[in-house]
């Protein structure tokens, strides 16, 4: 599996099909694996590219490092490794961050964006409280917050999905501790990081994608990414949560199938 | 990724937590990513070894070289490149034909196997007219195939299956139309496999899981190997094919958990 080396952090990423790029862009905590379902059926007519995010999966897991701006770098390096000149891009949650900050930093690599359930600056409105049940118990924090990331359908129908994510952040070999809190403390990390001013600036054609009941990144937080990059569309699912891709992989596929076609293959 | 090379061939696999070692092995003409449901549940309680067999995925690709025995031996080498005295296997398809032929030629490396919807001399019983079919269009016929692996109730509820199937022999990146003729053809290989007269050599603890509606291995193949390996289980699902591990994950996964428990942990 090939991989990108910045600053002495590896960060890899696997490759599988030929024609246009396509680079899927994994959620916090999770992992590659996550695109199962996107990657070969978009390899029949792409380059699907899947990247491991640095402090994720098969990727170096450094004591810092973690702010988005960052992770946007490695995709420039990773699009420079494969010798792609640009890519639609396709994230989920913090994926959707490093693609709407690579569009800022590196907007001739980005031919579009399918921003899928994102936000900035989305710990603005926090509760006070959850800073301290960090601290104390990140892990049940986390499983509380997967819990009210997928819809009450997937739960009942899809509860492999669940699973998985709660693999994910109880894996050390695929995210630790450090990784947890050196990103959440990162004044451009993943709580942190705030573009809101700066949505106007992303020219790209974007799709937002966003889950009724996702209780990670609200239909809220999504609606503004789409009302302020500019000619930006929402669609909103209902019973779906945080993981469209997962949670009803066809509907996706059909519009990440009809977005490709509106970007231009 | 790490890799064994065995006479110039290079084997890739995977690896993800710690704790007792269960070996994952794919169908014919899939890759590791089949097993994404199981990967990371898994791996919070063992280390999760998933190999893309020779032929397949991220592995080479040579021109010959299919036989069964030559993908077990390979698996011999991966446990020794990761330090694993003896594993669990999980294997699907000619996943689980490499598990049988793993745990004859290596019995001491083999705790125990997880065969799903395999058999061996499949094709005893093929149609006179599949070979014609194979050599005049064999995506066709693999696709026909394909859709009658997958239960009905699947392919109504989880379409992204079969798409994922599709990919899969259709993207060069993954799989050859050289590998399937050369595996197809091997004496050995993936349909001509025949360990019928040794299956009772297998010692190994062996639960056999099969789906009613699987077209590709039926239940009385699945029936043969539990009914001649020494003290093996069968379980058989209703509206379940050839891919249990994606069509009922929570079940399948629950099969697994009691498995392990039985062989140990």
């Amino acid at each position: 599996m090939p991989h990108i080396t910045r600053n002495g952090v590896k960060v890899y990423y696997e490759s599988m099909g030929q024609g246009p790029a396509i680079v899927f862009l994994h959620p916090w905590s999770t992992n590659r694996f996550i695109w199962t379902f996107q990657l070969m059926h978009f390899a029949r007519t792409h380059r699907c590219i899947a990247v491991d995010h640095r402090g994720h999966g098969q990727s170096d897991k450094p004591a810092g490092g973690y702010a988005i701006a960052e992770m946007a770098a490695d995709v420039n390096a990773i699009l420079d490794d494969a010798g792609v000149d640009a890519a639609i891009l396709v994230g989920n949650s913090i994926g959707g961050m490093v693609a709407m900050q690579t569009s800022l930093d590196f907007p001739q690599r980005v031919r579009g964006n399918l921003i899928l359930s994102s936000g900035t600056n989305i710990s603005a409105n926090a509760p006070p409280e959850m800073a301290e049940a960090m601290q104390n118990d990140w892990r049940g924090l986390f499983g509380g917050l997967m819990d009210a990331a997928i819809s009450a359908k997937s739960k009942a129908e899809r509860p492999e999905i669940g699973a998985y994510m709660e693999g994910c952040f109880r894996v050390e070999s695929n995210f630790t501790e450090g990784v947890f809190f050196a990103s959440a403390a990162d004044p451009n990390g993943v709580f942190n990081w705030n573009i809101s001013d700066r949505l106007k600036d992303i020219k790209q054609p974007t799709l937002v994608i966003a889950g009724e009941e996702d209780g990670a990144t609200t239909v809220e937080q999504n609606r503004f990414l789409a009302d302020n990059i500019p000619g930006a569309e929402l669609k909103v699912y209902k019973d779906v949560g945080h993981f469209c891709q997962l949670e009803r992989p066809r509907d996706f596929n059909a519009d990440l199938t009809a977005f490709i076609a509106r970007v231009g293959g």
